[in-house]
């Protein structure tokens, strides 16, 4: 950063953000706020606690530390500290929840169900939609091993879409387990050990592009390995031609109905014991599931889903949205999931060296509501305010209690307190979208009286003026009202309210 | 970091956070979620809106940014970019709004109000109660020059201190205005300049430390210098005898009434414009708060507020509350100020180089909840959770349509979902402080019958056995009731319940 030469010029920075951070704006975080709140309401009445860890981790509890390398990895932000020791910001909400657990392990009632909403940094390259900074919200229940864990991590999961403000129809969990592909592959010659670990990995990176490539591309990656355009070669999971029918045969074997994919898959399990008690667990979820009364069309049982975490180690579970979604220019857009979750019983365990099982759902707040506002499901956010104008500088106590007789009843409305004359107040109005502007001077004052202008109503007669049309208001764009009643006439003026399009 | 030579056994990170930041638990973020939305609804009913700048500012934005320093200064958090650009975690909301207004200008309708909450971060010696990732919640009016806009902030304060649960006489907003010292050092011979900005910069420090060394020692601030009991000098501010003489006095030139207070400080400012100028202003604020109705009691002129920052221009004030504060102990606590603001016209300028009026008012949330919670004005909290008992595992699909039926009423339940036998679950009801445990084996199933127990109840029989002394219970510790009505009879129960201190 160049220094400042001239010294009678004071130093003036440039009013910029570093790339990949954003301003967020009233209406995205209105309904960010409301869509965490409403998940946050779903955990509260199951039972589940909030919690909130610091941006700061050290670098080694986060568990992206490398211990040959100077510097901790790129991917996450770190700074040192004083005492030299390597900090980094959390880039998801699950690894510091491990760290806590371990931290307060006896402290703590278990299973320890807590819910947690906040930014998480990733210091990657940014791209169009693709921020360093973003917000998740995650539930997790720790130190229960059970089936039953898991089915209530996808019950709440259907239940925070609900709550979100969508139909049943409108989205599906769809419920994997990691158990199955393990069976698939233990029966094509890979062993469930660690020994095989990278190439089950290898495994589900290729099914994850079944999407992007299709069956074929993840044929060649589960085999030898793939070309793509650019020439850049994919090395495969090596998987023999028996293996690889049998990983896309069981990618394809789930049905809309999860009675029926239990026992397609009972059948695809043979005798691999972790195969089969992977099938276990979806019946138990199933019953579960049956009892409380989710159907298959809000959780649905579906072998293609992955995860692309290699942590989950059981149950894995996508939220996604179902209907149409298009764009702006009307091309249908695959939203794809707005969240997941799953089963990863190693990750508190790496602190503490003994089992800790623990299952959790977190959904990617941004994409959500992306998701939702194409959806047209966004519910409609707070009103514009009410503009007391400034008309007199000597009535400003007058207007400041006019304001608060509105605010009493529930009534957005503000005075103006900037510089300008009354032409620039309507325009301040305009542009906050405001329907009602308040006029009263001293003579009004006087007389007891309030001129309401109904700026919606106003911007109509505009329109059919310039567009030569004959324009009939069903109501005036003024009237001057009794001060006694002003607030009735405010209240009748916006109930009657519809905003122009124009 | 010392890397791990062992390579049989896999690295072990200890679970531990950096120093100054902490794990904040249920109680804590549901009373910090309370408060927050209590003041964004205060700031959104008179107009303001939502806002939300990242975490990463550029150092030089930030305005903390020592130019001779090869790193940005201690007391921010900052990492170098891949582009070699240093960015620092922001430790405070108003220099990110500044630089955000700054880089909207033309786009935004002014006066911008907007109000925001969130951590800040710095990076300094932690200690007890001093963290270095805090909560901040922020309303700021950017763009109105007038005392009209200073006025509607405390108005603002002070319906925060109301929508937090304080009653009126539980807090004041003390309001100053920096012009007037301004106008009292004129008068003794600072000139109001930038020449003098260093020396009314010392004043200002001193006047600070009145709480804390009294008159006398603030006396030798403003004079020559003061050594303390450690032996460190503190180098005055260097005003004559007259000077330290109008200085003190005007630190206590005012009364508990804001008409007095005007009066005398008319008196005082002689013929300095500035002075006056001020005082013109504490009258504008005095006719708005009047003529709403925010009476002394509620909002006070207080000639010894400062406000440490250097960068407020006109009114400063802070919130405190009033109720006698004790600790644990019993002894009286000073809270000080839980919240403060002021005017500050060239935060933005900075950017632009040009005039850009602003005026805000911030709280430190932690600070405002601790005192909350020593005067006892927290809102009592979520109720713990009706604990359904997994006493048999092939029913939990029913246990867990039992907890939907009690979630359907509004009632917080959770089905135990962990591993142990029944003695184990009470247990975990217990530590999650519930009042109702449910149980229902198979023969109960059958018979259509659920087993509710109060160990509320049941902790008090207990006690009473213990203590050997004769208690009755008006109500059972457990009961039978019919399926069909089991929902009422948690209600009911719950109803009754009374949480024992045992």
């Amino acid at each position: 950063m160049a220094k400042n030469k001239k010294q009678n010029k004071p130093f003036r920075p440039k009013a910029r953000r570093p790339r990949g951070f954003e301003d967020r704006a009233a209406e995205t975080l209105r309904a960010e706020a409301r869509l965490i709140e409403a998940a946050f309401s779903v955990y509260d009445i199951h039972g589940f606690e909030p919690l909130q860890t610091p941006a700061f981790e050290f670098a080694d509890a986060l568990g992206k530390f490398l211990p040959d390398d100077d510097r901790p990895n790129t991917g996450v932000f770190a700074l040192q500290d004083d005492d030299e020791q390597w900090m980094s910001l959390r880039y998801d909400l699950t690894a510091p929840l491990a760290r806590f657990v371990a931290e307060n392990y006896d402290a703590l009632a278990k299973p320890y169900r807590r819910y947690q909403a906040g930014s998480v940094f990733r210091n990657e390259k940014p791209g169009p939609g693709r921020f360093r900074e973003f917000t998740q919200c995650d539930a997790d229940s720790v130190g229960a091993a059970g089936a039953a864990a898991d089915a209530e991590m996808i019950m709440l999961a259907a239940e925070v879409m609900r709550a979100a403000g969508l139909k049943d129809g409108q989205y599906a969990i769809r419920v994997n387990n990691r158990k199955l592909l393990d069976g698939i592959l233990e029966s094509s010659g890979v062993p469930n050990t660690a020994e095989g670990a990278e190439q089950r990995l290898q495994v589900l990176r290729a099914i994850d592009k079944l999407d992007r490539l299709g069956a074929e591309g993840v044929e060649a990656l589960l085999g030898d390995g793939r070309e793509d355009e650019s020439g850049d070669y994919t090395d495969g999971a090596k998987l023999n031609a028996a293996g690889i029918k049998a990983v896309l045969g069981f990618t394809t074997a789930s049905t809309d109905n999860r009675a029926d994919t239990i026992r397609t898959l009972e059948g695809l399990m043979g005798t691999s014991e972790r195969g089969l008690d992977g099938v276990k667990e979806l019946v138990q979820i199933d019953s579960i599931l049956n009892a409380v009364g989710f159907g298959n069309d809000r959780v649905a049982y579906d072998t293609s889903i992955v995860r692309g975490l290699g942590y989950y180690t059981g149950p894995v579970f996508e939220a996604e949205l179902l209907t149409d979604i298009r764009d702006r220019k009307g091309r249908p857009v695959r939203i794809g999931s707005v969240g997941g979750g799953g089963r990863y019983d190693d990750l508190v365990s790496r602190f503490r060296g003994q089992a800790v099982p623990a299952t959790g759902f977190s959904f990617g707040v941004s994409r959500f509501l992306t998701a939702l506002e194409r959806m047209d499901a966004l519910e409609s956010s707070v009103k514009p305010p009410v503009v007391i104008c400034a008309f007199d500088k000597a009535l400003m106590g007058e207007y400041f209690k006019m304001a608060g007789e509105l605010h009493r009843e529930g009534i957005r409305a503000e005075v103006f307190v900037g510089a300008g004359n009354v032409t620039k107040q309507m325009k301040y109005a305009d542009r906050r979208n405001a329907q009602v502007a308040v006029l009263m001077g001293s003579d009004e004052m006087a007389a007891g009286e309030v001129t309401l202008k109904d700026l919606y109503e106003g911007a109509k007669a505009a329109a059919a003026i310039e567009s030569n049309e004959e324009w009939k208001s069903s109501r005036p764009a003024q009237e001057t009202v009794a001060r006694g009643t002003w607030v009735a006439a405010v209240k009748a003026m916006l109930a009657d309210g519809t905003e122009t399009n124009a």
